[in-house]
């Protein structure tokens, strides 16, 4: 491939006027480059004017992939594209753009899927079987994908070893910031390096909320201890998140290893204690990347985490701590400053999952407002208005049957949620 | 008991100033007078001022009775109460009241539904255990029960053959209007007449949802009978309409038959096909009221209606159903007449339930917009914006798989729902 030249885009803006999330991180993460990779961004004009819309990775020859995707039955045409390709293992080029989901486009979307992939295989020089892609925006119409093959070759020529923020913005689509994180692991004493980047939960007027994110590192890591490591931890960070319960067509997390770092020891199995540190890394980049998607929720005015704790089991613990986090009621009344603990105790009654009226203890912050049966008797509601009155709240729930937990995050349910979601598509 | 003597209640108000629903009917059923019952209503000042806030209905000796109840773990002590009645199977008095619905208030709120109880059964002269209940409001604080009690006598002395609306008006929360619902039956050629009130998914300020249902009827039939006819028209009913996806704790719907109509043949079992027309026109009044709560969801500008055909079980239809009908993006697109069909297939695909991309036709009114996995070839976007334009939107979802149906009813969502529910309590 020829070196890493300039090329001049137009500057990713937001696909609506949506003020900046008042949870949005102080700073964004700088991103180092990292090994056997090149990134470019383009402005195809899939549906966006005036901002960039492509973003197209290259990776070293045998970089290693695993992913996890959404767990529609409607699932995009990309979604099936990546679903079919991940039992090779091995990925050259990444290809996403914004403004179109390609989801319920029929066979002209499973055609533009391939389209994009044979064209991308051909300017990077590659299987088309390797190249990896997500499509975020409108759903149902047909994907112009000419639009995008014909600006691969300049993307391919334009790779370069940095860009990071440039390609977070590319994929964005109501997002208000664009959402990076980046650690540093050791690996039996070499470093190495991770890198992601994420899309959140806006809609590009009009449609449905979707979670991209893809993580690099220069590691070598084969694809089934990639695998292992990515679903077990998604289990804590972005299967641990929720805007509000509706679940895209398009949810895609890729996780990447071109293996072009340091030189470390072959690493067999995901339960080597070799990988310990790589693992908590990992796991940090993808809960720093879930945080963000929830900071940038629709409408978002407060981040709320739900702890769930002496519930018979982990499974049973994660399913009531969903339903507070999806109830509307509490969400509302969060956004509200109402300390209404009432309605926690209605999601946890309605979560159908084994809980005792009499055991629950039910805090926001570090105020217990209810316990045996009824409201705490050292309840002091100033100080439980406060506990729900910043800009990140609490809410735990002790059920108090058995030592199962869990831990969800979601934000609040404010009119700026109804106002993006309810005005017209055009 | 003493004859019925006029007692001067102050009006009902509503709990806030919400305007009345654009979805309320055009007028408000009138209901004949049914006998073997007398109702009166007080304003006890449990929580409101100036508004009624107890009804009492005293019943005459062997009513029979049935009752649907929240399934949440979190029950309501006047839920809990009336759950240990009911298989006695007789009734002799309800007592309703508005403003608290001690949930979450420990053995001080058993205590209350049993002061409640008992003090009914004195001025009545009958059995606590032949008293239900149900109470409604806001949630953790203690139940005045005493400011109830002291007002019973004059309640039962004050008791009257009519007096429907004022019994509707008297469990109103945030309801923007009250709830009746009549209906005229035959059973073996003799007119049996059944009455029903309701109250809906309003919240006081600033408490969750509760639906409560009392339906009576002049006809003797047997408890069991009636929990049969009762558990199966709940299904197509109450158990078919969401505003938000949240269960109160406190959920209830009771039927009483009082037998003091007129003399129709013994009927002992629920599938004696005399009971047809009955059961029939008991399923209207069920719909009818179930309906009004719909039409009175929080903020709800919109009806809609949500039909899912071809599904392989009614139950696969039935979860899918609501599955649309709780989506937060279905439900704000409708709000904005928007005609967003993919996120209808985001709530199909996000069911879990067994569905084909390729199968599916989504239809707006008589609208086809979606079919053979993508955008219909004759979608015209006029149209099916028109279609979801009106107070009454139609959502339908043919899946093509099979011969499960289901219909739901749900509310639009809107920033009044936000304003609702996300103002504080005080």
């Amino acid at each position: 491939m020829s070196a890493p030249r300039a090329k001049k885009v137009a500057p990713a803006k937001p696909a609506s006027d949506l003020a900046k999330s008042p949870l949005a991180p102080k700073t964004i993460a700088g991103l180092p480059p990292l090994a056997g990779i090149r990134l470019s961004t383009g402005a195809a004009g899939v549906r966006y004017k005036d901002r960039t819309d492509v973003l197209l990775a290259v990776m070293a020859p045998e970089t290693q992939v695993a992913g996890v995707f959404t767990k529609s039955k409607t699932s995009s045409a990309p979604v099936e594209w990546c679903r079919a390709q991940l039992k090779r293992g091995t990925a050259r080029a990444l290809v996403v753009n914004s403004g179109n989901a390609n989801a319920f486009t029929g066979k002209a979307g499973e055609a533009g899927a391939r389209d994009v992939a044979e064209s991308t295989g051909a300017v990077v020089g590659c299987d088309a079987r390797e190249v990896f892609m997500a499509s975020t925006g409108v759903i149902g119409e047909p994907l112009p994908a000419s639009r995008i093959t014909r600006i691969l070759g300049s993307l391919a020529q334009a790779g370069a070893a940095g860009g990071w923020r440039a390609a977070a913005e590319a994929i964005m689509t109501t997002d208000t910031y664009p959402k990076l994180a980046t650690a540093a692991a050791q690996i039996d004493g070499h470093k190495v390096t991770i890198n992601g980047i994420a899309k959140g939960s806006g809609m590009i007027a009009p449609d449905m909320a979707t979670m991209l994110a893809f993580v690099f590192t220069d590691a070598a890591l084969p694809a089934a201890v990639l695998q292992d490591m990515l679903s077990s931890g998604v289990k804590t960070s972005f299967n641990a998140i929720t805007v509000d319960s509706d679940t895209s067509t398009s949810d895609t997390l890729l996780l990447f290893a071109t293996g072009k770092g340091a030189h470390h020891p072959t690493i067999a199995k995901s339960n080597d204690k070799r990988l310990n540190d790589f693992r908590r890394k990992l796991d940090e980049v993808l809960l720093d990347l879930a945080l963000q998607v929830v900071r940038d929720g629709e409408g978002a005015q407060k981040l709320i985490q739900v702890d769930v704790t002496g519930a018979e089991s982990d499974e049973s613990a994660r399913r009531i701590a969903l339903s507070i986090a999806n109830s509307p009621l509490v969400k509302t009344a969060i956004a509200g400053s109402d300390a209404n603990w009432g309605r926690v105790v209605m999601a946890v009654g309605k979560a159908g999952e084994p809980a005792d009226r009499d055991k629950l203890r039910i805090s926001f912050g570090n105020q217990v407002v209810a316990e045996n049966g009824e409201r705490a008797a050292r309840y002091d509601e100033a100080a439980a208005t406060r506990a729900v009155s910043g800009l990140e709240v609490m809410i735990g729930v002790d059920l108090g049957l058995g030592r199962g937990k869990a831990r969800v995050w979601t934000c609040d349910l404010t009119e700026g949620y109804i106002r993006i979601n309810g005005s017209y598509r055009s």
